[in-house]
């Protein structure tokens, strides 16, 4: 059945409502929606939130916005799940309001619109209490006294006291609310916003080819701290197979001193819940975990469900992996790819909830142990039911915990995890450089629905993706791709290397030479040329700026050069604009165009901005000359806008 | 519980479902929707329709065309409701053929790989009946026997017979289909396409001050068919009251001898179902309906809701109505205007339903005397629940119905009238002049989501509204305006006196002076100036093109004069191209320029048009002058693309 009242077009919502919103703590919730009725009647509307847990709604106004839009807000302040809807009914005192207004400015007689207001106000008056019902009976007994005389009547039915006394005891007719009401995720702040440090503690050490332990590792919190990070990621820290295992730069064949890929994980020593002996012991993992939090860093595990073929899983449960038809176990492969070392988990299992039980168990395990980020290893292979329910069921426990997919994949496969649970993603921001492109990419994940459901986190780098501009640009797009990372997104990553400008490629491939994947690597953490004074300033500039912190505030500016990219990030009044030069050979001249409205000035309005990495100052307006030049300190701007 | 395969974003649809998709008989139904699974498995994707009440649905496959989206069609053939959906399930058979592909281009041991598609067949099999069970049976035997062979196994795996039996035979895992299935509206052609001519039966006689009857106004018909219109709509034809009876112009008191309006609806005589004595009888009426289909008219009638101070149900039924608190009923008025002659009938009234009745037994009263259309005046003053529930009732006897809207209000109101259930809708077409403007509202008509529900009808002019650009552009105007009307929409209309370029308005008013609504109007149908010619030829076109029979194949063509308005309108290879000086004063000069890729030619080609009302010739590229002049025989070209 239609109603008289419809309410339409809410937003945020996420494909109509299927799935929830994300926010975080403490960021204000913009609710808008259509809402209409057939007639003249006036309707009043409400945005109402709750707690999924709570019985009842809180409320708050709506504006009107014009062409039947209305707005309200509300800020969540607890990590978990809550629901929003729009309310609206018919307004007849409002109604009333308006008619008696316009006859009286047309001078025509109200006598009898007056009494029909005070028919409404004795209605109301039926439902009060004490003090407000002798209130209502003297404004009905004030109007019915008035209504020969317009004006009065008129100053009367307009009092503020009588407005709010009618809002709260008159009936609320043909009341509707928008169904169902909306989910929105409510997470912590890391879900949205982070600098991410991914190394490897086997790297740890201070000896070439010699394993190191966490406790060694233990020894790089303070620099990666000291650079200004919030997470530092591990691959998986669990013990490696030794069948099949891959040697040096992911040849077939392995020497005997060779340490295997972490991903193919499980040896004699355990599976996913045990910790590598040659990393130490899961005393030394808890030690690690502290000295982290210490640190004021968190740290994030690697989640990879795949087993090495010397899992505990393969004999325990010969079931959860997919047969030959002679009766083995089938290893990973993607024709002509073929991955010897790892077997898949059947998620066609007939009995794969006993699957996902123990793939529960693990996280569960890891979160026990205060591990609260997990960096998910190509969940698009798995099943879509299971990360579902998984995340469901993690979050029931504990809502902030935190899962990363790194799913490489189509579009719609990448959007769907993140509708299903997924709190942030691996992106395409590797592979999109010039101008275009990213305007592109960050329109669409920022401008589309997108940006209700799905985090980016934008990796400069990952130990599988050295990307060409690195690999040739030298250390000018180390610095311009770290700017981007790090002011596009409010969560970014990269890993450790990226500081020393590492760019040894395999010859015509995106992946690194001699990858820290298959070998120990040692390295000088100062050595020259690093950028890590950049990084340093740049993670400051984001925990300073929460326009930094937030994804949807970016509206790109003009720029008359393909090579400078520029934009401005607000949060208030507080606004920053970063013009970057994306060719790291070259010198790039132009003029970058800001549209002044994004500022609150005239067109002709100028402005002083503070570069807040090289100090500099400059008086700008509409159109800004720019002079970015690889060679200088930084190949770009992070200009504050001064007030 | 989330699925395996995902199946989202179908189009069309309205509202993400929430309401009907409108389309007419015969036309195809373009349908798509992203779909996609977890992993690496192939999926197969259908749609599926049937008629609302049929059991069972129809199946066509669906062509992937990239990102995972799918596309299929149908043509509903029968004015009812239909349902569609898209399904989907894993296709392991063709995952298996990509692995087996990809295995023997890399030259791998394909063995193992053979067997497991030998299982895939021999479970198939199972299902299978005997002649498709020896087949099946035969292709497992031969697969196995060349398990060895890559190529061999492969060219057999490829055979289209064994392809067409795993399709038929083989399980459907993880099979989805969207939920809800979307409903279709299929209504006859005449919802989506019509030549609309109103007039005021009363003024089709010859003698000034005389009323005419039904009788008289048959003998309009063959000048109307004449011109080419489908549909002759009739203004309100009941009693009308003489209580505060309008006088001429729309004065407050009347004369003895004045006629009133006809959407003061009631009286002695009768009320919304009676015929106004001085038209004549119900035989009469009939007569005239029936006059009008032998010369391939439809007859629509007016439905307003509304009653004078004499109509019989102000007696029979009090309560219909609104009361003032002095008793008496409240007559309309939308202050300062008041509507002394009308009263509102009251949709909040207690009894509501036996108003909805009354209503509804109105409607049937005269699709029993052959009327199956109308034109509904003033439906957002009435309740959006009552038109529901009336257009589904009357569509379950006769889906032939066709309900125009008449709602001059707020966007959002006139597009939920729209999804709710009318069949076309009145437009702001009326005061759309500048290119700008045009362009802008098409766009919104025919790229938006309304146009799967919402039909314009373009009236150029109604007894309501006689827009300034033909009050003070003379002829050209009234071509100009005719010509975009019922070039750049489906369903158009004018109202009488059109075709003679009538332009009196009262002063500084959209309205007409001694408008007909309140007096009877004799005219020289055939007085010089007139625009019949013109109308009678673009009517033949729209006849015969289907590109001027369809909405949302519109495409705007570029001009370099902001006066010269150019667009182009496809059916398959029927290519239409218009352009209309918007100018009605002064010839124009410009440039139109036509992407070439609309009509499949490359930007360099060349094609013949033909003026379809003129009959020149021209020979066309990209960029073509174009010289439009308001004194020539039309201020506009309708050019037919030559093949």
């Amino acid at each position: 059945m239609a109603e008289h009242i419809t309410i339409e077009g809410l937003t945020p919502a996420v494909d109509g409502g299927r799935y929830p919103v994300k926010t975080v703590v403490g960021r204000q919730v913009v609710v808008e929606a259509d809402a209409f009725r057939d007639g003249h009647d006036r309707i009043r509307v409400v945005l109402k939130w709750k707690r999924e847990r709570d019985r009842s709604f809180q409320t708050a106004p709506m504006d009107a916005l014009g062409n039947d839009r209305f707005r309200g807000e509300f800020v969540p302040r607890e990590n978990t799940r809550y629901q929003y809807t729009v309310e609206a009914w018919t307004d007849h005192f409002a109604s009333w309001l308006d008619e008696l207004e316009k006859k009286v400015a047309a001078r025509l007689d109200v006598r009898s619109c007056v009494l029909e207001g005070v028919a409404l106000v004795r209605e109301a008056r039926g439902k009060a209490r004490s003090s407000d019902k002798t209130a209502l009976t003297s404004f009905a007994e004030q109007l019915e006294e008035s209504a020969a005389a317009g004006e009065q009547a008129l100053h009367l039915a307009r009092a503020d006291k009588l407005g709010e006394l009618m809002l709260r005891y008159a009936p609320k007719p043909d009341r509707v609310a928008h169904s169902p009401a909306l989910d929105l995720v409510v997470d912590r702040e890391r879900a949205l916003v982070g600098a991410w440090y991914e190394l490897f503690p086997r790297s740890a050490g201070r000896v070439p080819g010699k394993h190191a332990t966490l406790r060694e590792a233990e020894g790089r919190l303070a620099d990666i701290r000291d650079m200004g990070f919030d997470v530092v990621y591990l691959p998986p820290i669990h013990p490696i197979g030794v069948t099949n295992r891959k040697g040096k730069n992911n040849v077939l064949k392995c020497e005997p001193d060779d340490v295997g890929s972490p991903w193919a994980i499980g040896a004699r020593e355990g599976g996913h819940d045990a910790v590598h002996p040659d990393l130490g012991t899961i005393t030394d993992f808890d030690r690690f975990v502290a000295a982290a939090h210490a640190h004021d860093l968190e740290v994030a595990l690697d989640f990879a469900i795949q087993c090495s073929p010397d899992h505990p899983w393969i004999a325990q449960h010969p079931e959860w992996f997919i047969q030959r038809p002679d009766g083995s176990i089938k290893y990973a492969e993607n024709p002509p790819k073929t991955y010897e070392d790892v077997h898949h988990l059947n998620f066609d299992a007939p009995n794969v909830e006993e699957l996902w039980q123990a793939l529960l168990s693990v996280v569960e395990h890891w979160v026990d142990h205060g591990v609260r980020i997990f960096r998910v290893d190509n969940p698009h292979t798995k099943a879509f039911p299971f990360w579902k329910w998984l995340i469901a069921h993690v979050h029931a426990r504990d809502p902030g915990v935190v899962f990363l997919a790194e799913a490489f994949t189509r579009p719609k496969v990448m959007q769907h995890l993140a509708k299903i649970g997924f709190s942030q993603s691996y992106t395409y921001f590797t592979w999109r450089n010039t101008r275009d492109e990213l305007v592109e990419y960050l329109t669409e994940l920022t401008r589309t629905e997108m940006r209700h459901y799905f985090r980016p986190n934008f990796f400069a780098n990952t130990p599988d993706i050295l990307p060409p501009i690195l690999q040739h640009g030298g250390r000018a797009a180390f610095q311009m791709r770290f700017v981007l990372a790090a002011t596009l997104s409010p969560t970014y990553g990269i890993y450790s290397g990226y500081e020393l400008c590492e760019n040894a490629a395999l010859p015509g491939r995106e992946e690194y030479l001699d990858s820290e994947k298959y070998e120990i690597k040692v390295r000088d953490w100062n050595q020259a040329g690093n950028i890590k004074d950049l990084i340093r300033r740049v993670n400051r500039l984001r925990s300073e700026h929460e326009a930094l912190r937030t994804l949807a505030n970016l509206d790109f500016a003009r720029t008359d050069n393909e090579q400078l990219l520029a934009y401005v990030k607000r949060a208030g009044t507080d606004i920053i604009i970063c013009v970057v030069n994306l060719d790291p050979h070259n010198a790039q001249i132009g003029t970058a165009s800001i549209d002044m409205r994004l500022l609150g000035l005239p067109s002709n309005g100028r402005y002083d901005v503070v570069d807040l990495v090289t100090g500099e100052r400059f008086n700008w307006g509409e159109h800004n000359y720019v002079r970015l030049d690889p060679g200088a300190r930084v190949p770009a701007h992070i200009l504050h806008v001064q007030r």
